[in-house]
Order: C-alpha cells, then sequence, then structure tokens
C-alpha cells in the first residue's frame, strides 16, 4: 500500500512538473520537449529516486506510443517516395560521424580501436526527440518530417550493424554479425512493405471483432509485438513502434486511430522525456579536464549529422536540408550504450565517457530549439513567397 | 536492452491474451473481465514472470484509470441524490458479513480475535470489477450503478476504520485510528463537495493553457495526485480516482474527456485485471481440508453483501436492489491485505488464509455474470412493461 502510495505520487510529481514546464516552455516560445528534459535534469540532481524499473518501463511505453503515434501519421508509400533521399542522408549521417570522430580521436593521439569506438557512439540518432518536435509542431505531414523518419530507421539498422561490428571486434564471429544484420534489415522489409499491404486489404475485417474498441486493441497488440520483436533483434524498440504505426496508417481513412493514441501520448510520452531527462549527470558540465575534449567532439557530431542532412538532402532546397540534419542531430541512448561498452572492454576510460555522455546532453538539448527556429522560418518563407518544399 | 525486450514481450503476451479471451467470452455472452482474469490465473499457474513491481504499477494505473473513467460518468450530485440509499447499502454490506462472518466462526469454537479477523476480511468490497462490468454494459449512468459506487466509497471507508481498528487491536492507540479517519472522511466529504465545485465554476479557465490538450493534462495530473494523497490517507488508490473522475464530471458538457480517457481504458485497465488474475493461487480449489470451510464462509460472505444490498436498497425495487447487492459481492486486495495482517500477528493461519484467499476468487469469478445476468433481466422488463427504475 505504501509503495502503491509512493509510486502513485512519483508519477504525480514527474506528469504535474513535465506539463508545467511545457506550458512554461510553450509561453517562452521554446519547445514543451526541452522543459520536460529539464524537469528531469532537475529531478535527476535533487536525487529524486526515479531510477527504478518502474519508471523506466513506463517512460519506455512512452517512447513506443510516441513512435506508433508518429508512424501513424506516414503510410510506407510516403516513406518510400522520399526512400533515396532518406537512405543518402542515413548513410552520410553515419560515415560523416563515424569518420570526423575517428579522425579527430586518432589526429589527437588516440588509438584505433578507441578512436573507431568513440566515433560508433557518435552515429545513431535518437529519433524520439525530433518525433515529438515534430509532432509538437504539427509537421509530421512535411517532407523534411517523412526523410527524418526514414532515415532514422535506415541509421538504426546501420547503427546496429556498426554496434555488433564492434561487440564482435576482435571476437571474428562474423557469421554472427551477419545474421543480426540479415534479421533487422528484413524484419523492415517485411514490416514496411508485406504488413502494411496486408492491413491495407484486410483491415476491415477488424469490424467483425467483438470487443470494444477493436481497431485500438489490435494496434496497441501489434505494437507491443512489433516493438518487443524489434528489441529482440537487437534494434530499437522504437523502431518497431514506428514501423507498426505506418502498418496502421494503411486504414486511416476508415478509424481515427490517431485520435485515440493522441490521450496516450498526452499522458505516457512526458515520462519518458522526464526519465531520459534525471540520466544527465550534470557534473559533466563542470568538469574542467573534460570540457574541451567533450566541446570538441559535441561540434564533430553537430557537424557530421548536419553535414549529412545538407548534402543527403541537397534535393530538398537548402532550408529544408538543413531542418533535416538538424533533425539527425540528438544521439540517444545507444551512443551510451556503445560508450558504455567500451568501458566495459577497457577501451574507454571514464573522461571519453563523460564526453560521450556530455555530446548525448548537448545534442540532445540543442536540437529542438533549433529545428523549431527552422521551421518557423520555413513557414514565414513559405507565406510570403508563395514557394512549396 | 535485452530487459527493456523481455518487460516489452510480457505486456504483448498479457495484453494480447487479456484480448483474445475477452473476445472469447464476449461472444460466449460472458463478461469480458472474466476472461481476462482467466488470462492471469493461466499466467500464473504456468508461473509466468509477473510479479515483478513494473506489472504491479502498470495494473494500479490501469485500476485508476478505470475509476477515473467511471468517476467521470457521475457528477457528485447524481451520487448525493442516492446517497441515503447507498449509505445504507454500505453500512449493511459492512455489518452483515462482519456479524455473519464473525458469528459462523465464534460458532465454529475460533477465539474471538480471529473471528474479528475474519469477519473484517469479508467486508471490503472491491468497486474496480463492477465498475468495469458497469462501464462495459453501458450502464453507468443507471441509478444502481450510482448506488453502487457511492456505497463503494463509504464502504471504502467504513472498511479503512475497521482495518485501522483490527491493526491497531491491543495497541491502544485509539486517537492514532481517530485521526486516520477524520483523515479520510475529510478527504472524501472535501473533494466530493468543495473541490467539484471549483471545477465547475472555474472549468472555463483551462481553455487559457498552452500546452496541447489541457483538460486532459489537468485531469491526469488531478487523477495522479488524488490518487496518491487517498492511497497515504490509507484509503484505496482508487478511490481518490473515482472522486477525481467525479470532480471533472463538471466540466462534460465543455470538453469531451470521456472520449479522451477511453483508450487509455483501452490499454491500461486489462494490465490490471489480468496481474489480478495472477494472484489467484488455484492450488487452494485442491485443497479437501479446507473446500468445506471455504465454501461456508464464501456463501457468507456473498449473502451478508446480497442483504446488504437487498435490504439497504429496497427502496428501488427488488430486482434493482439485487442488482446492488450482486455489485457489491467483489472482494479484493483488501480482504487479502487483512488476512495478510492477521497472518503476521499470529491470529490466523495458513489454512484461514487460503480461505480467505478462495473466498476472494470466488466472489470475484461469480459476481461478473450475474451482474450482465441480471441488467439483462431488467432491460427486458423495462422493454416488455415500458416501466422505469
Amino acid at each position: 500500500m505504501a509503495e502503491t502510495a509512493q509510486i502513485l505520487l512519483n508519477l504525480f510529481i514527474m506528469y504535474a512538473g513535465a506539463r508545467l514546464m511545457g506550458e512554461v516552455f510553450h509561453r517562452l516560445k521554446q519547445p514543451a520537449v526541452v522543459g520536460e528534459l529539464l524537469v528531469g535534469i532537475g529531478l535527476g540532481v535533487v536525487a529524486f529516486p526515479v531510477h527504478s524499473p518502474v519508471y523506466e518501463a513506463i517512460a519506455e511505453i512512452g517512447a513506443i506510443v510516441l513512435l506508433f503515434y508518429v508512424g501513424l501519421e506516414m503510410r510506407a508509400s510516403d516513406i518510400f517516395r522520399v526512400g533515396a533521399t532518406a537512405a543518402r542522408v542515413a548513410v552520410l549521417g553515419v560515415a560523416l560521424p563515424l569518420g570526423l570522430g575517428y579522425g579527430v580521436m586518432a589526429l589527437l593521439g588516440y588509438t584505433t580501436p578507441v578512436a573507431v569506438f568513440v566515433g560508433t557512439a557518435l552515429v545513431a540518432t535518437s529519433v524520439g526527440i525530433t518525433a515529438r518536435v515534430l509532432k509538437d509542431l504539427g509537421v509530421l505531414s512535411a517532407t523534411e518530417a517523412r526523410v527524418i523518419l526514414g532515415a532514422a530507421v535506415i541509421d538504426d539498422v546501420l547503427g546496429m550493424v556498426l554496434l555488433a561490428g564492434v561487440s564482435g571486434l576482435g571476437d571474428g564471429q562474423w557469421w554472427y554479425v551477419l545474421l543480426l544484420v540479415v534479421e533487422a534489415v528484413s524484419f523492415t522489409l517485411f514490416v514496411s512493405l508485406v504488413a502494411t499491404r496486408v492491413v491495407r486489404r484486410y483491415g476491415s475485417l477488424l469490424e467483425h471483432l467483438r470487443i470494444s474498441n477493436a481497431p485500438l486493441t489490435v494496434a496497441i497488440i501489434v505494437l507491443l509485438g512489433l516493438s518487443a520483436l524489434s528489441a529482440f533483434i537487437g534494434l530499437a524498440a522504437i523502431i518497431g513502434a514506428f514501423l507498426a504505426g505506418m502498418m496502421f496508417a494503411e486504414t486511416r481513412d476508415r478509424y481515427p486511430l490517431e485520435h485515440q493514441v493522441e490521450p496516450l501520448h498526452d499522458f505516457l510520452v512526458p515520462f519518458f522525456f522526464v526519465v531520459m531527462g534525471t540520466m544527465v549527470d550534470v557534473s559533466l558540465f563542470m568538469r574542467g579536464e573534460i570540457l574541451g575534449l567533450a566541446l570538441l567532439i559535441t561540434t564533430v557530431a553537430i557537424l557530421g549529422k548536419l553535414l549529412g542532412g545538407v548534402l543527403g538532402g541537397y534535393s530538398l532546397g537548402r532550408l529544408s536540408a538543413t531542418i533535416v540534419g538538424v533533425g539527425m542531430v540528438p544521439r540517444g541512448e545507444v551512443g551510451i550504450i556503445v560508450a558504455l561498452l567500451g568501458l566495459r572492454l577497457d577501451l574507454i576510460d571514464s573522461t571519453l565517457y563523460g564526453v560521450v555522455l556530455f555530446t548525448v546532453i548537448v545534442t540532445t538539448l540543442l536540437s529542438p530549439p533549433l529545428l523549431e527556429a527552422l521551421f518557423y522560418r520555413r513557414a514565414r518563407g513559405m507565406s510570403l513567397e508563395g514557394e512549396g518544399p
């Protein structure tokens, strides 16, 4: 009983704090998500007891609900139409941070494995942040949003390949890495090509079910199933969630799923960002000895993704390509996982680990306001010049 | 990562199983909630790893969302209009099981403290089950539903008083028990009398907030806050959730909160019933030595609440009063908590603990089909005779 009370109280503090700061940031014309992250950072500083599997699980559910919602706004065909651009953005956005990260570290005199590890940690885009900003701005149907989401899926597959590669460094089990890659690619292609068609053709069968609200119920079953499968394969759970959303986007003329998922979003997603915030270690920002290297690596990380977006998305025009680049900038938990792995393999010391953490924090907090400003500029440009994207 | 995958997989199994069985039970014209409980019982039998704080927390969130939804359908004035009947039902429904349970145990030769404990364990109605059945039948606005919900709130306050009383048995700290009671009563009265009026008068201020979907957001904040507060005071968290729902029922002409809470219900509530099911120990049904006593006590428990409903609700007519009685029959976790307490105080042995558990299980599984059948009968009677309730 007392435990229930404590959990409910903590959820209340997290949710009320997140929403209050969201309101404040909204009025300051800043992205609400930054306010939510700051609440989390604040709770982390006061050692709020949030590092429990309970809150992490609720946060994870929030993350998959967010990406499901985002997926619902896109048909697979919308993504495939920008597929070539998305692929270019993804490949360049992986290659450039990896190459630049490796190069800078090598120039600074670090050994090759260390340099490769740091480069790898800079690769994976954390698309949750960008997805949330795009949703809050109501621009999920914009071309840039489709390119970013498509690129994020490819990016995650590439990141998994790299992660599997560096984990296996020296193991020589290339067949195992290959197997993982084949699994991930087949999963993604199967869901986006086959499953979406099945839903398009047979989605109306849902009307024969008797349980209340059958379309939403079945969508949630698929969401949980694909998220779990995606995580087992080694991809992020949110990739499965996004693909599940994309499947049900095919039924959007028939069922009001978006409207039904919106309350789930409003309830659960803030927990994801608050918990993400609590993982930030602010003491990093006060450690002078890592600050120089941290700023350098962060700059490399930002430039790598930005260039990847600008070069990969050049066909969209300069402003849109910049939006794509900025949208790919946030790094997330995969970077931290790579760094942790390096720490365990004794390739990375606690200073370098701190550097990677610093990069994750700064890229996460920097991207939302920039993205919002760029979208405002695009909207102004469009209304002034009357030209499409 | 692997842990995330496992949690998502377990959630998938629980949710998909619950919904599938719900569909099957629906087609068999049985309450879906019984199907969900059976899924939980099945998972418990195969030792599914569900006894983790993660699933229990999600189940608890499901429970508060359910009672919040139910509360949204009732204004405080709807409850107060049937207040006298609800109070009679609650008082009789507490006094009769307590008295009958005590009497039977005393007649069987048990000592007074043991008999009091068993009687107390038979007191608390678990309103979640009934609320779910009422919701699924779409009869939340019926007089019977309002009486049941009003009685459940009073029942919980009385149950808390008794629980505090028996916990303090021999402690002599009556002032502490008194304090708890005053807290619980003031909380309930404050929310239902004052807070509802505040919401009615100032609810439109929510339109001045800038965050997306402000009414739902504020409602969720209040829901989490009152649930936590209610649990801290010693009442069930779901009582706070119900009162929070009742507060926002005052805004129902203005905001479509019910439609927004429905998806939350569809996603989260099944976890509550599945987890409830996993707590059932089926081996109890195979232990011959407890079966006789268990059936006797279960009969007493059912008769006590049924008589409480029939006598307390006589002014509603016989069928409606029976519906109220059956609606109050399910016992829940409070009964188990009392029995556990008795076990710890060495007043109750494992046989009597098993007897209480048996009673909780049988009353929980028995009530939904009966309730559904009675409501069908009432609907038939109404359409045949054309008379209102």
